[in-house]
C-alpha cells in the first residue's frame, strides 16, 4: 500500500504539533481527531450551538476559529511546565451534533445525551462552545451523581430566570443547573461580574443561593491572587467544573462576543488567575461565548484558545493525580 | 384608528429598552426621540461635526454609531445601582442642526444657539461628539451665567492656540472658553494628558492659567482613586462640566479616534474613576472624538456608550440632588 | 413651550431627509418614525429576526444596519424620476416585536399577527428582514384573501422541505405559502437561481408546483430585459409581492449575507430589472438576508438600502395607481 | 563620502521601481520625489484635501492610500505597450500644501496657486485627490489661457448649486468652473451618472449648459466602445481634461469613497474606456475621492492606482506629441 | 467500547457532509481525512507554501482558509448535477509536508516527492496553493511520464525568467515545466493575461514557445464560450492538468491575493468557463495564490473553494470516464 | 527656475513634521529622505525582510505601515521634553536593499554589508523590521569591535537553535550573536518572555549562557520600574543595543505580529520602561515583527511607531552625550 511520504527527521508523520503551525488540517492544538471515544483521555469538543442567546449570535462559529488559533499555541505551558499532550491522550472529538437545533430544549437534551456518553466512557471532557446556555447540559452529564463546585469567570451571573417565554438561555444556565441538583451553590464562585443589569435584582439568585459572587471591582481591588485564593478556598477539595464566558475578558482583549461589558479583565490577569488554580480537582471545563463574527483580527479566538490551554493544562494534572490516587 | 399591534406581556409598547438589545430605531438607550423639549429632563443629543479637526476626521459619524452601540448598555448601573431612566426623563433630542458647516466658526455659533435654546428649557444637556471644538459652543450655553468648573479627561490638553490660520479648532476649546469666561481655570481639572508635541510650551495655558494638568504618568503612579479625589478637590461644590475626550483611552480601548496617543487609560481606570465623581453638581457633560470610519469591531462606539452611561447617571443624581435642594 | 431651534432656511425641522446625511437618528431613508398607523401609506418594518437560519446567522441585525446605510440614498430615483416620498407618506414603523423569539413557529406567528394590523389598516408593508422565514408570515397577512403572484429573487428557490426536524426555516417559506394558499405558484417567477445543493430534486417543488425557475445561468445568457420580460409575463396585472433576497447578488456586491452563491447578479442587473418592472401591481415586498456581521464596508447593507428603494418606487407608484382606480 | 551600498546586478539604486514592489518609501509608482520643478515633465502631485465634502469625509488620506497601493504597479502597460516612465521624467511631487484648511474658499485659491507655479514650469500635472472640489482650482492653473475639454468619468454631474450656504464643494466644481470660463460646456462629457437626486433639476446645469451627459443606463446598453467613441467625438482634437472620480466605479470595486452609488461602472470597463481615449490632447488630470478610511482591503486605492496609470500613460502619450509637433 | 452517540435519522455520523455546515473540523468540503491513500481516488491536498512570491507573501495561510469555506458548497452542482462525492472517492489528505521550508529550491522538490507518491497509489491529486511555484513539483509529479497540456487561468503568464537570483519563483513554473519537459506549450493556453510589467517581452516565452495567450481584452470581447472552445481546441483529447491562480478574477471578487490586477474575470464568467470544459481528460488540478491575510469578509477563499468544486466536477467525471474505459 | 510655492508663513517648506500630519510622502516621522549618509546622524533604515518567519509572514511590510502611523507622531516627548530632531540629523534612510531575498543566509549578509557602510559613516542605526533574523546582521555591523549589550523586549528570548533545517530564522538570532561574539550574554537582559513552548530546554541556552531573562510573570509581580533598573544594572556604562519586538506587546496592543502570545505588556508599561533607560550608552536599536497584514486598524503599527520614537529620544540623547564627551 503506497503511504505519504513520511519526513524522515525531525519529527514523525503521528506528531503534526512538530509542523510549522500553520499547516495542516485546524484540530485543537492540532491534536489527532478522532471519533473513537477509547482513544482520549481528554476530549476537546466543540458544540456549535448558540440558540441560547440573547442578543448577538455567532458562537456557533466559535469551535473552529478556536481550532484554527489554537495552532498558535505550543505543547508546554513556558510558565509552569506542565505538557499536557505528553501526560494524557488528548483528542479532538469533533463537534457535538445536534439535530433538532430550532428547538431549544431539545437542543439542550441532546448536547447532554452527547456529555453522558464521553463521560461514560472515562473521557474529561473539554468544550468549547457555543453560547453559555451549553454549560448546563453539559453539567447534567459531568454532575450526574451529585451536586459539584463550579469556578465561573464571566461579566455575568448567568443566573437569571425566564427571559422572552423561555427558562432556558445563556442568561439563566447555572440557576437551572442548581434547579436540577448538579450544582452545589455554596461551591460556587463567580468572578469578574459586572456591567448593566435590568432588574433590580439581576445577581440576586447567586446571592441568595450563596455562591461566592467576585465583582470586577472587587477583583480590581484585590487582584487575582485574591480572586484565585477566594476560588479554592470556596470550591474546596471536592469536584469542580470550570467555566469560563470569554465576555469576562475586556473588550479591548475579546471584542467577539456576543454580549460585551466595558472593563473586564486582562489577559495578563486571567492567566494568573488560572495558573493559580493547580492542585484543584477539575473534571471538566468550558470555553463559551467566542463569537467570531464580531471577532477582529482573530484575537477573542486567539484569546480563548489561549485559556483553553491553561485549563487543558489544568484538567491534565488533576487526571494525572486522580490516577496516581487512582 | 388601527394600531401596531401590542404585545401583551412583559414590556410595555413604550418601552423600546425592555426589547431585544438588536432590535428597533437605534436612539441613545433607545430612550424615545423627540423634539419637544418639555419631555425631556436630561437631553442626548448629537453633535455631528468634526470641521475643527487638525488630523483625521470622522467623528461626524460619532454619534450614530454611539446610539447603535447604546443599545448593549442597559437600565441599571450594577456597579452603582443608579437607575436614570426610572428617576429623570432621559430623551434622544436627536442632533444638532448646523446649517453651515463650511464655516468654521458660524458652524460653532450655530451649535451654541441650539444648546441655548435646550438649556433656556431646563434640559440637561449630555453631548456625543463631533470632535472637540463643539465642547466651546455648548459651554458658551451652559456657562451662560458665569465661569463653571470641569473635570477633563483627555490625552491633550486642548488649551492650545491658533493651528493653520484658525483660532478654533479642537485642540484650543478651552483656552478659548478661559478667556470667553466660561471656565474657572482654578475650578479644572485635566487627566490622562499625555503624547507628543510640536510646541514646548505646549500644556502651558493650562498650567498657567491655574489648571491642574494630571499627566498621565501621574494617574499611572497613584491611579484613579487618586485622580477622582484630586478631581473632587479641584473643582469643590459648584457647578462643573464633564468633557470626555475618547482619546483619553489606551488605543486599544479606543482605536477609532482622530489622535491617538499611545499608553492611555484603561476602561477598567475610567469607569472606576468616573464612578468616584457621585455627589458633585455636574451640569452637563459630552463624549467626543469617537470617529467610527477608524473604529474597529465598534470598540470605540462600545466604550464611548459606556462613559457616556457612568455620565448619565452622574448628571441624573445631581439633578434629583438639585431638585431635591429646589 | 420651548422648543429645538427651527432651522431658518433650506429645509423645515420637519425633513429629516433635507439634512446632512450623516445626521440624524438612523430611520429607513431618514423618514419619520411612527407608531401611529394611520399615519402611513407605505409601512417600513423591519423584522430582526433570524431563527429560521440553518448556517450562519446575523441578519437580526440587518434592519439596523439597512436604516444607516439607506441614508445614503437621497428622495427621487435619478433613473425613472419617481419620487416616493413626494406621492405617499412613507413611515418607518419600527421594528416588529417578537415575543417568543425561540419558538420557530410561534415567533412566525407573531409576524403574522403584527403583519395582519398594518394591512388591515391600509398601510403597504416593505419589509427589510431578517432571514427569508419572515416572508411567510408576511404573505400570511398580505394575501389573506387569496393567493397572490410572487417575483422572487434570490439564489435558492426557498422552497425546500423539512431541515433538521423544522418544517419552517429559511429554505422553505414558498413551499409552506403554496401549502398555506398564499402563493399562486403559476404566477411565481424566481429569478438568479443557483449553486450547490444537497437534495437532486432541491429545485423539484418549484419547477413541479408551476413557478418560473429562471436559473442564473439562463439570467446570464438572456439579461436582466429577458427576465423582467419573463416575470411580467408570469404574474400578469394581479397582485404580486416581491422579494428580494441579498444573496440573488453575487457575493462580491453582498458578502455580508448566510448562504452565499458564488456568481450572482450585479447591481447594475437587479437595478434594471427591478425598474423593468414599473406598472405591475406591487403590493407589498421585502429585501432579506442581510446580515451585518459578515458585511465588509457596509456594501451589503448599502447594495440592499439601494434595493429596497427601487421597491419603494414601485409601490409608490403602484399604490398611486390603485388609488387613482380607486 | 561614505554611501550606501549599490546594488551591483539587475538595476541601479536610482530604480527604486525595479526593487521588489513592497521596499521602499511610498511615493506615486515609486518614481523619485522632488521638490525641484525642473526635473519633472509629468508632476504626480497629492491634493490632501476634503473640506468641500457634503456627506462621509476621508479622501484627505487619498494620496497617500494611492502612493501605497501604486506599487503594486509596474513600469509597462501590457495592454497598450505604453512606457511612460521611459518616454517622460515622472516625478512625485509630494502634496500641495494648504495653510488655511478650515477655509473652503480660501483653500482652493491655495491650490489653484500652487497649480499655477507647476504648469508655469512646463510641468503636466496629475493629482490625486481630495474630494471633487480640488478640480476647480486646478483648472484655474491649467485652463487659464481659455476654457478647455473635459472628460469627466463620476456617478453625479457635480454641477449642482450652492449647498449648506457655500458655493465651493465638491458637488458643484464644474458648474463653477463653467461659470469662471475654464470649461467649455459644449467639449465636456460626463459618463457613469446615476443614482438618486434630491432635487428633480440635478443634473440640469449640465444638460441646459450643452454638457453631454451619458448616464449609466446608456453606458450600460451601449457599452465601452460606444462611451469613449462619444467622449472623442465631443472633446475634438483642443487641449482636454481627464477628472475621474472613483465613485464612478461600483461599490464593489471602490467602497471606500464618500458618496457611493449603486451599480458602477466596473474596472474591466473603465480600464476599456480609458485606453480607448489614446490620442486625444489631454493636458492634465486627477483621480479623486478615494477615501481610505471608507475602503476595504485597499481595493478602491488600488483601483484608483489603477486608474492613476492609465491616465498617466494617456499624458505622457499625449505629451511627447505635442513635444514631436513642438 | 462507548462510542459517541450516533444521530438516528437523517444522516449517518460518517457523513460530516450532512451536518449543518458550520459544524465539525474543517476539511476541504468536509470529506473524511485520511493519510491512507487507498482510500482515496481523488485526493484534496494543501500546499501551505509561499516561498516563491516575489511580492505579498499569505499564500501558505490559503489552505485551511479555503477548508474553511469550503463548507458553505454542498454535495450536488446544480448547474450542471455532476456529485462527485457520489462517484468518487473523494478524501482531504491533509497539506504536503516540507521539511525545509527555508530552501527554494529543496522545497519544491519536496513537493514533487510528495506528489509522486501520490500519484503512484493512483489518486487523482486537486490542490490548494500557496503560491503559483508548487505548480511545477505537481506537473514533476504528475507529468513524470511526458509532457501534457495545460488549461491556465491567471492575471499572469508565470513563464518569467529568473527574479532577484532565483529561477524558482510564483512567476516562472510554466517556463521551467517547458525547460523540464513536463508541458507541452503547444497544448497550453493562458486565460485572463493582463495588468502591467516591467520587461516588455514579459509573455514573450509563452508566445514564442506556441503557448495560446488569451489576453483579458480578448477575453472581454469575445466571451467565456470563446475562451473555453479556444481552450478545447488547444488542449485536444490528451492530457491536461488545470491550474487557476485567484489572481485571475476581478480583484473585487479576490482581494486576497499576493499580485493582484485590476480589471479580471468575473465569478459568473469564472464558473460558465470550467463547466464549459467538461470532457476533457483532466488528471490534475490546482487552485493557488488565495493569500488570507489580504482577504476581505473570507471572499477570495469563497470564491477559491467555489472555483475547486467546479475542477472536483470536472476531475470525478474525467476520472469515471477513463475507468469506465479502463 | 520655477519652484514649487513656499508657504510664506508659520513653517518653512523645508520642514515637512510642520505640515498637517495626514499630508505629503509618508517617511519616518516625516523626516527628510536621503540616501546621502553625510546628511544623518541617526538614520531611520526599513528591512522589509521576513524570511526568517516560521509561522505567519507580514513583517516584510512593516516599515512603510510604520512609516504611514509614524506621522501621528510630533517633534517633542512629552513626557521627558526630549526633541530628537532638534538636537540630531534624522533622515530616512529608505529601505535596506536585499538582492537575493530567497536566500536566507545570503540575505542576512546583504543586510549586514548596508549596515557596515551604514556604521562605517559615523550613522547611528534604528530600524523598523522585517522580523526578528534582521538583528543579527545589524549587530554585525554595530558590534562588529567587540560584544556588547542589550536591552530585549519580546515575549520571546530567540536564543532557539536549529529550525526546520536552518540555523537562521526568527527564533535564533541572539544565540547565533553570542557564537558570533556579537553580544556579552552577561550584558544581555530578556523582558517580557512567555508563551508556550515546545522545547523543555527552550530559554536554556539564554539562562546558560547567562542573559538575564525577565519572565512576564516576574515583570507583571515587579512592574516596569524594577524591570528597568534590572536592565540598567545588566547591562552597566558600555555601548547597548535596544531590540524591540512588538510581540512583546499584549496581542490586545499588537494584534499585526507573526507569533503572538496571549497576556503581554501594556503599552503603559512599555514607555515608562523605556524612558526608564534614559542615560544608557544607547548604539543602535530596531522594532521588529510588525506584520502589516494581521494588524486591525493600524494599531500595532501606530504603537510600533511610538516605541520608535522613544528609541530615537534615547538614541539622541546618547549620541549627544558621546558628543559631548567626544
Amino acid at each position: 500500500m503506497p503511504d505519504i511520504k513520511q519526513p524522515a527527521t525531525y519529527h514523525s508523520m503521528t506528531d503534526p504539533q512538530a509542523r510549522p503551525r500553520y499547516t495542516g488540517v485546524a484540530t485543537f492544538f492540532r491534536v489527532p481527531f478522532t471519533q473513537d471515544l477509547t482513544e482520549a483521555e481528554i476530549g476537546l469538543i466543540g458544540v456549535p450551538y448558540d440558540g441560547g442567546v440573547t442578543n448577538r449570535t455567532g458562537a456557533r462559529h466559535g469551535p473552529r476559529a478556536v481550532r484554527d488559533q489554537s495552532s498558535l499555541l505550543r505543547r508546554i505551558n513556558a510558565a509552569t511546565g506542565v505538557a499536557p499532550f505528553d501526560t494524557c491522550r488528548v483528542r479532538d472529538l469533533g463537534d457535538c451534533w445536534i439535530e433538532k437545533p430550532y428547538e431549544l430544549v431539545g437542543a439542550l437534551e441532546e448536547i447532554a445525551a452527547f456529555y453522558r456518553t464521553v463521560v461514560a466512557a472515562g473521557v474529561t471532557p473539554l468544550s468549547v462552545g457555543g453560547d453559555h446556555s451549553i454549560s448546563l447540559p453539559i453539567l447534567r452529564a459531568v454532575a450526574a451523581s451529585g451536586p459539584i463546585g463550579m469556578i465561573h469567570v464571566d461579566a455575568h451571573c448567568d443566573t437569571g430566570d425566564d427571559y422572552l417565554g423561555s427558562r432556558f438561555h445563556h442568561g439563566a444556565p447555572f440557576r437551572r443547573a442548581v434547579d436540577e441538583g448538579l450544582l452545589d451553590p455554596a461551591r460556587v464562585v463567580q468572578i469578574g461580574i459586572r456591567g448593566t443589569v435590568n432588574d433590580p435584582d439581576h445577581w440576586g439568585f447567586s446571592q441568595r443561593s450563596g455562591m461566592r459572587v467576585l465583582l470586577m471591582e472587587e477583583f480590581q481591588d484585590k487582584g487575582w491572587r485574591f480572586a484565585a485564593e477566594e476560588a479554592r478556598r470556596v470550591v474546596g477539595s471536592g469536584p469542580v467544573y470550570l467555566s469560563f464566558d470569554i465576555d469576562s475578558l475586556d473588550p479591548s482583549q475579546a471584542p467577539g462576543t456576543g454580549t460585551p461589558e466595558a472593563g473586564g479583565l486582562m489577559m495578563t490577569e486571567a492567566l494568573r488567575l488560572l495558573r493559580a488554580l493547580r492542585g484543584l480537582d477539575v473534571i471538566g471545563g468550558d470555553v463559551v461565548e467566542v463569537a467570531p463574527p464580531f471577532d477582529v483580527g482573530s484575537l477573542t479566538a486567539f484569546n480563548g484558545a489561549s485559556v483553553l490551554f491553561e485549563i487543558l493544562c489544568l484538567l491534565a494534572e488533576a487526571r494525572e493525580r486522580r490516577s496516581a490516587a487512582g
